[in-house]
């Protein structure tokens, strides 16, 4: 009875309404229907082919590459800062260039050694990819090169397929063809803007996917610190440890060590002298270089690689030799080559990115990632074709690269031309280098790589995040890199798929004096009006996960509400009102759920109003007949306006009565 | 300079606020702390263990089973509503549970064939189950038995391991195994509250699946139609096509076809009047029994199946034998039989709880999800111990059995009697009953499962959910049941990824005359305040995987409107107002991209104003200093206050310039 008083009386409310707020109402049900299913996914697909993703809004103010010019501006950014290059900005470009290979060249001998290839490789990976990316690329700081996670990933990943040791030119062979598909997969993130893929590595569990990587890399340093010729191909911290455990049992020659640790120390000395004293940073940044040229010299002097200190030998000089018969797309491990291959992609271009960003934001001027990962796609391809293996951005190099202050990517070709040199030159020189040596330049860059701080920070923040940085950092570490990373995007998946499978259903409250209605848990102020319950839905996506929750939820809600009120013989409520403000879109499960609500009330005698649905809700309530169900003059823009309404209907129905 | 000047008038502002505005805009930063991640768990924990699902509002009002006859009467609700039984209630329980049978019988027999087992194991989980959930069950009108879907389930998937027709003995025992885990997973549901379990099959998938289902359930019926000898086992209409093509090459007796036919043309006939005479109902429901009864005494009478009419011929007297020595927890196939359990007991339950709830509904009271899946699964295991297969509701027989007016389960217990009757005195009458007609009554069953209707309107309402839908049918018809159930699956969680990898970003307008900002997209009518850009996230949680996206989407707006401005020379925009309202939680991600946002802004001199950010939102932007970077007179409860603050501190640097 009262629910059909309460229905009769919604014309003359709605009559009343009217009469006072002539539009708002009725604009709800009035807005144009949103761009469909087809024209979402046109806009989508046309972004993917304009130069600049553009906004809704603006859609058309993006530069188009129409005309030739501004097309090969578009592709080599190099002939738009190019033009306006000064001397002045060479000079400074040398210096830094200078600056990085003196940091590059040992830096990239250590990787070469970490992905378990000859030391040469690492020196041609810091030839060809920064040249390409120097006429590609949109950061002016960025050095291009081999870093230590990425020769970590392929030596750790690739070895599993074939033992380097054994068959080092197959090893190399299938190093390449994933160096060569990996570009592919970048230059393809480019083209299809498929840059949010790099996002779905969350900044937590690059945290702990780093820190997790620096230990594992840390640990394989051992071999080369304490000159040990038999080592664990594996990685995880359990087998590396027993490895050395059983490896001190045999003679080992603390030469090693002794030699590895005091230019360890060395190093980190001057870097905290760098660190000091900003202006001596160069000392930091040629320290490794100082350190092979001494120790090689020593050893050269003494010839202590006779008692058993381990020297890198295999050299071979000349610049990069094309490696495009040692790429095989058809062969019998193209299928694994290829998985690896999308995973360094995207490793690389996540660590490239991070740098580039950090360091231009920095500078005040804004990366377009799309155009980055055209550039280091490009870059691995042509490195893949020069025996090179894959290149990105390195944090230390490129910290080194701003604060020698290079201008441009002018500093990157500089490098590349200084390690040309001494491929061609001094490569002799290196034989005597011993790995000790190596192994503290590697060594001496990691900490770079673990940050506690911001883990501590994420603890603070929020636990679920910390959980995705613990479960990649201890899945390294105690796994393998595949299940460290496998283990943090299973974790922030389901950190999503649980935020929408149990949203927040609130209990609304109005702030006294005015017409603002919030939640009374988060506002304990707010104060419940008398005979209206109205409850907000907290979830963009009201779908068939969490409707029947939401309705479930609501439903008992309004049940106690009722038994309260029978119990207490206090008012009993009238009228629910739905704020469905947060709810963009539905489906048909939540749509059924909407409905299964509406039946409940009507069974219980209670009117029930929606308050500003979003855009593709309120279409797809118009469709399935939800809004004929629940009645026109039931659906509100604001919360107020709608519990107003249910007031004036109770008071409609009271007078009735 | 113009950022400095917002930033100091910022003061003069929120002062010129406090005074207008006291509460509200000191509210959002002194709302108390949401309960934290243990807090949750532990809430999420107790309601697992508490008998009703409870708001966190009258958290405490559940009924708690704690003294002993409220317990029982919590697992055994037959104790509750037995008091109350009255002899009338009785009395039109045994009509409907002998009208039930009537149907019942035929049905199981045919089922049983179709799990591919002799028609007394239909019977027969046609007994014990139903007497279970008699005394457990919260439904009154569900009739429990086998069912056409589960039956094929169970054959297409349990036949890859052992062929039936090899090894009866082994595939009976692995059914009763598979059996026993279905009612084992779904009492564990029902005790740990997993009934959202149910929810990840959502609706539109059911309606593809079960569609799916009864086209391949109906193919399945040409062998006995036609009376093939030999038939395919893979259930994809492909294989089954040119299994019947192949097959009508064979001599084949168009006596089985004959059959089959005029006894469905005459079970759709009844049915249709059935449908047209509400009072006939009961012809349509004892059809059935009257073809068997017709058809096996003229095949007994004219000894038919000497020419050719194959005939059921394996029966066996008698009531459930025990099977407790059948199941097999240790044997090689556990794993198996463990996976198809739990597909069985996922689509059991959803199918049974969809049947109550649609009657109860109609009935007008609430069904316990997770009692109704306790009820199951202990009828499950116990069925499992007495040679039944797995049982759940059946859409059919409950339909009959509510138009035959059951008034509770009392009608399911009378059924389990009378099948238990027929088991003992009648069986040896199945011998001669022609398998044609056993086909015919299970096509009968099949339009109900094709729901084209349904169909149509989700592909009005919502394209994804029909995408769903197909993907399930298409799945079902050409793949096989577990492809389609994957398929639909995978696309559900798809659309929830989507949904949030690319939240909706709004531009916001001020409704003229009021107070009440809405998108400019949805309400055209809304106009845009001058100098000041509103900017609504539509994400109830931004994370890594929309977080980047935003913070492109909104900078470049802004970009877009200072060159604008500077190129049109009209006013420049002073403020941002994003309006968080949506947004319920945020992690590291977000609050990373909001600091950039605001930098940017910063940086273009623009000041940056939030408004009405969720609860959790609130707590971690305090924790994460996001609130001292942006200034705490900058977060606002409403986006009304934050514009005109916006406003007057403009009018303030207007003044002072």
């Amino acid at each position: 009875m009262e629910a059909s008083a309460a229905v009769e009386s919604s014309a003359t409310v709605s009559a009343f309404e009217v009469s006072k707020r002539p539009d708002t109402a009725k604009l709800v049900l009035n807005s144009p229907s949103p761009p469909s299913l087809r024209e979402e996914l046109a806009t989508v697909v046309g972004k993917a082919f304009r130069p600049r993703a553009s906004g809704g809004a603006g859609g058309g103010r993006a530069p188009r590459c129409v005309w030739v010019l501004p097309a090969l501006q578009c592709v080599f950014p190099v002939l738009q800062w190019g033009r306006s290059y000064t001397l002045k900005s060479f000079k400074s470009d040398v210096m830094a260039g200078l600056t990085l290979a003196s940091l590059g060249i040992p830096q990239s001998i250590g990787y070469a050694n970490l992905a378990k290839l000859d030391p040469q490789y690492g020196l041609y990976t810091s030839v060809v990819p920064p040249l390409i990316y120097a006429v590609m690329g949109t950061s002016r700081e960025i050095a291009i090169g081999p870093v230590a996670v990425v020769s970590l990933l392929l030596s750790s990943m690739i070895q599993n397929i074939v033992d380097p040791a054994a068959d080092p030119a197959t090893y190399r062979s299938l190093v390449f063809t994933v160096t060569f598909l990996a570009g592919v997969f970048q230059v393809s993130f480019g083209l299809f803007r498929l840059g949010f893929l790099v996002d779905f590595l969350s900044h937590a569990a690059i945290v702990g996917f780093m820190a997790g990587a620096a230990i594992v890399i840390g640990l394989q340093q051992l071999k080369g610190l304490l000159g040990l010729s038999h080592f664990t191909n594996s990685t995880d911290i359990v087998s590396v440890i027993k490895a050395v455990c059983s490896a001190l049992h045999d003679p080992w020659h603390p030469g090693n060590f002794f030699i590895g640790c005091s230019f360890l120390i060395f190093i980190l000395t001057t870097r905290f002298i760098g660190r000091r004293y900003k202006k001596l940073f160069w000392l930091s940044a040629i320290a490794p270089l100082i350190s092979v040229i001494l120790s090689t010299t020593a050893v050269y002097a003494t010839r202590a690689d006779k008692h058993g200190v381990k020297i890198i030998q295999k050299v071979h000089a000349g610049v990069n030799p094309s490696s495009v018969k040692q790429i095989h797309l058809n062969g019998p491990h193209t299928a694994e080559c290829a998985k690896i291959a999308i995973i360094c992609a995207v490793i690389a271009l996540t660590e490239a990115i991070a740098v580039g960003r950090s360091f231009a934001s920095i500078r005040g001027y804004k990366l377009d990632g799309n155009k980055e990962m055209l550039a280091m796609g490009f870059s691995n391809v042509a490195g893949s074709l020069s025996s090179c293996y894959v290149a990105t951005g390195s944090f230390s190099r490129t910290a080194v690269n701003f604060s020698a202050g290079a201008r441009s990517t002018m500093s990157n070709i500089i490098m590349s031309i200084t390690v040309f040199i001494t491929l061609e030159l001094f490569m002799k020189f290196l034989y005597y280098t011993p790995m000790a040596v190596l192994a503290s330049i590697i060594l001496s860059a990691l900490p770079g790589l673990i940050d506690i701080k911001e883990a501590c920070n994420i603890w603070k923040i929020d636990k679920m995040d910390f959980l995705t940085c613990l479960g990649a950092f201890v899945g390294v570490l105690f796994g393998s890199v595949e299940i460290g990373l496998a283990v943090a995007i299973a974790i922030s998946f389901a950190k999503i798929i649980i935020q929408s499978l149990r949203p927040q259903v609130e209990i609304l409250g109005r702030l006294q004096g005015t017409n603002i209605f919030c939640s009374i848990r988060q506002y304990p102020v707010a104060c419940r009006t008398p005979t209206v319950l109205t409850i907000r839905i907290d979830t963009s996506f009201m779908c068939f996960i969490n409707a029947s929750f939401i309705k479930e939820r609501i439903i008992q809600w309004v049940r106690e509400e009722v038994e309260a009120s029978d119990g207490k013989g206090k008012e009993r409520i009238q009228a629910v009102v739905l704020d469905m403000s947060s709810v963009v879109n539905i489906d048909t499960s939540g749509l059924t759920a909407l409905e299964e609500i509406h039946k409940e009330l009507v069974s219980l005698g209670i009117q029930m109003a929606i308050a500003g649905p979003g855009w593709n809700a309120v279409q797809k309530m118009k469709v399935s007949r939800v809004v004929d169900r629940v009645g026109e003059d039931w659906i509100f823009l604001t919360v107020g306006e709608a519990v107003e309404a249910c007031l004036s209907a109770h008071k409609g129905t009271a007078l009735e009565c």
